[in-house]
């Protein structure tokens, strides 16, 4: 491992802690770029800079942030680090009194890689793509705040599936299951599993429960011809204004991002902390 | 009862049913009035016709054309009698078919009257109230789709309840249970209660379950100073874009309005149809 | 303030306090009669022991040592005090340490209760009343572990509302509906409000949602004629086998019962602690 | 295709379905043989006929007598088909009037097959095995009516996952997804999915959702020692009755269930029938 991209929260304790970092990985010798990302939540895509060959991509920040960087940088299979700033996330599992000695592992080689799988929205208009995102988390379809309930008609591998009357619909990864798929509804999903979820957004039909399809499953998503005020988002952080011809396409991405595990701390125990389980 | 207004919804079917109506009532001597709204979701509230005084509303549309008559022309009290064109609706129990017969029982003064509390909510912005609407369904504070998940801060009478991590918020009468509060996981209220109803939207804390209030409550709340793209909107169709330092607070109104009950469908006959109970 | 009676919970550290509180009371001329009942869970109504007037009731234990001393002691509106042995209970607001304090005030009759609605649940066999409960926090008709789904068909003030297929029924007052009726779906209503809750367990409908009635509804359940095995459980505590042909009629009970306040603690500060909001 | 099994509900439609098949497949030159189960749902396994080699099984009745083929009949990979009888199910997705047109089809060897995983589910008593139970849709340990919450404390490949409090759990297969796990909260998994749901029944703690596992892990489950009146329960119809101290293991069962698909009805119509989907 020669080369190490940091991807730093625009924060001032993950600035300090980036900058003691990047000198004590530079005094092993070690290659550093750091990225600093104003603001995740950008409206459009981001034009990332471009480091050269990678060898580990390591981030201080939150799980927003780390979606950031496995967008940017994740998906050339380069493994990923993920440190929070004090609250424990689902993907930034080592904490920064445990970052040295994790890095020390990982610069040994020895470490533990988990593989997850993403997902590929496209949307389609006028029979061209003109956006394609990849996300680990999850692509939502949802109405701006002004607008009434949407009427989304999902078709998967080509056959009708339903009209969601709702205020949106997430196609979810296994590994976005605990982001919004959780707070609407939708079930936990162990992250190495290889599937898709499909959770409408306050359904008006209440027997809409959320869906679990095969990873080859090809969802299709066409909105209602009188809609306005609708968007397609990709990990709560890139954004694009749909129109109401437009359709959306939704499968697995060839990209598989690679996370480094933190060997102290199971999926379960973070579940337990996360979600205030006894 | 010698004062009528129509309120029709704009749609054909609604319009020739309302023409028909308006040389009916004529032929018996009264005096019909007609509003058309164009479109009830308006951004903004509408200068309403003043026809003078008022004895009987009807309304030919569905659910979405009686919220706009109530908070037009209903606030003063005068009976609404709500006729839908085909579907079944929570607000618009008579159909068409039954439209005479059940008209004429309500000329004869022959009729049961049912009244329902509404809310009052009001935006205070630097000290002042700039908005204030009736609602007879519910106020909705939510964020617009490009927004990320909003901070909502309540107070109820003063005492701290909690900050809601959440899409939205849902504060909703009992006529408004069947409405948006039930898509967002709230209960059914029998329509006679007198209380209001809490439900956060997508919340993130998932112990953050709906909540009722005794019908004095005042709920006041606050946004979080970094949201953008928030608003309040009104029985789903007037709408008031929030600032960060806004203050909303919503309180029970002095208002009721007065629907008048179709004699041959009950309450438990409604709810049995329109959510495919047995 | 004369007489006392200490309901304690069977359990050493409860059974402790209640000793120093009894020598404490009794140190101040007080009467004080203890009352420790086994298993608060029995299989049937207990006789509780007659102490003669009573003026104050101090329970010490858990929220079900509180519904067992309400049920046998509080429905003549003697107030009750709960305080709880360690952990904070819906309704055992007191912990030790701030017992003693608490109890000065309420001896110096300086206190604030509040008055909780209970209802009356009667089973019907033939004809005639054969048990009767009063409950402060739900009445539960379900299913053993061996039986199969259950239909349930319920009348409202003697109209149909609908026959539930689910593994039972909670009929929750607002005091109970932070109990069971929230861990099966059901909202959280001000313990302040008069009115009745129904929520189906595990209902095979997926519409057939939590409903609010008003605290004048009478509800009555009648159980499929084939079912076996299905049981009337009042307050978690108290049941009754129910045949086939039974019918269960639920209403609001004429017996309050009255909570002494902590005034240290609001509803929502509770709910806050025991739901791990914010 | 020589030797067929037709098990059939004891129910007078099913009966004569029965006789005019047998009567049918016979004039072709077919052996057929009957098994008619009295009650699916009995308390202990029933010990099967022996009819020898077996090449199709042809259910008439509903999900349930199908449940009850497979696990007595189907476990050795001969194929099933499903026929109603009248009201389309989940796993009986062929109607009467279709049935012999279907047969043809499948008597000729033209027919598609789904493989579907089940689970194992054993009980562990003093270190021995006392009880094995392979289950299509589900296996459930819940507690009898008259029991209070249960404690159920589960490992998942040896690492500990949480201890629920809450009526019961269930473990559920793809298959047995839109069974009781969907009453339950659980989701929707389409039934060529391989993995383990698991549905905690009314829990306590509100963030205790439906977790997904891997078809791999293997789930280990010990009751509160002071729990009673506690089942094992499989596919809703054969139970087993639990001791404080012993261990429940469910893993993936190495025999998959093979079911004839009905051409005429896919996946997708078959959810929106049962589930009222617009």
């Amino acid at each position: 491992m020669k080369n190490i991209i940091l991807v730093v929260k625009n924060d001032p304790r993950a600035v300090a802690a980036a900058e003691d970092l990047r000198q004590w990985l530079q005094q092993r010798g070690l290659e550093v770029h750091v990225d600093r990302p104003l603001a995740v939540w950008s409206r459009g895509p981001v034009q990332p800079p471009d480091f050269g060959p990678v060898d580990l991509i390591v981030v201080l920040g939150g799980d927003g942030t780390l979606l950031y960087a496995a967008r940017t940088f994740g998906v050339t299979g380069v493994p990923l680090l993920g440190v929070n700033m004090g609250g424990l996330g689902f993907l930034t599992e080592v904490s920064l009194v445990n970052l040295r000695p994790a890095l020390e592992q990982v610069l040994a080689g020895s470490y533990q890689a988990e593989s997850r799988m993403t997902l590929s929205a496209e949307v389609i208009r006028d029979g061209e793509v003109i956006t394609s995102h990849t996300v680990l988390n999850d692509a939502v379809i949802n109405k701006g705040a002004l607008a009434r309930i949407l009427d989304l008609t999902v078709k998967v591998d080509g056959a009708d599936l339903t009209t969601y009357r709702a205020d949106g619909l997430i196609i979810s990864t296994p590994t976005g299951s605990t982001a919004y798929n959780l707070a609407a509804g939708g079930p936990i999903v162990h992250p190495t599993q290889e599937l898709i979820i499909l959770t409408p957004i306050c359904p008006f039909t209440l027997s809409n429960r959320p869906l679990i399809l095969p990873r080859v499953a090809v969802i299709e998503i066409a909105i209602d011809p009188q809609a306005s005020d609708v968007l397609l988002t990709s990990d709560g952080q890139v954004s694009c204004p749909l129109s109401p011809e437009d359709r959306i396409t939704v499968r697995r991405s060839r990209n598989q991002i690679v996370l480094i595990k933190n060997p102290y701390k199971s999926y379960f125990e973070i579940l337990r902390t996360k979600l205030g389980w006894g």
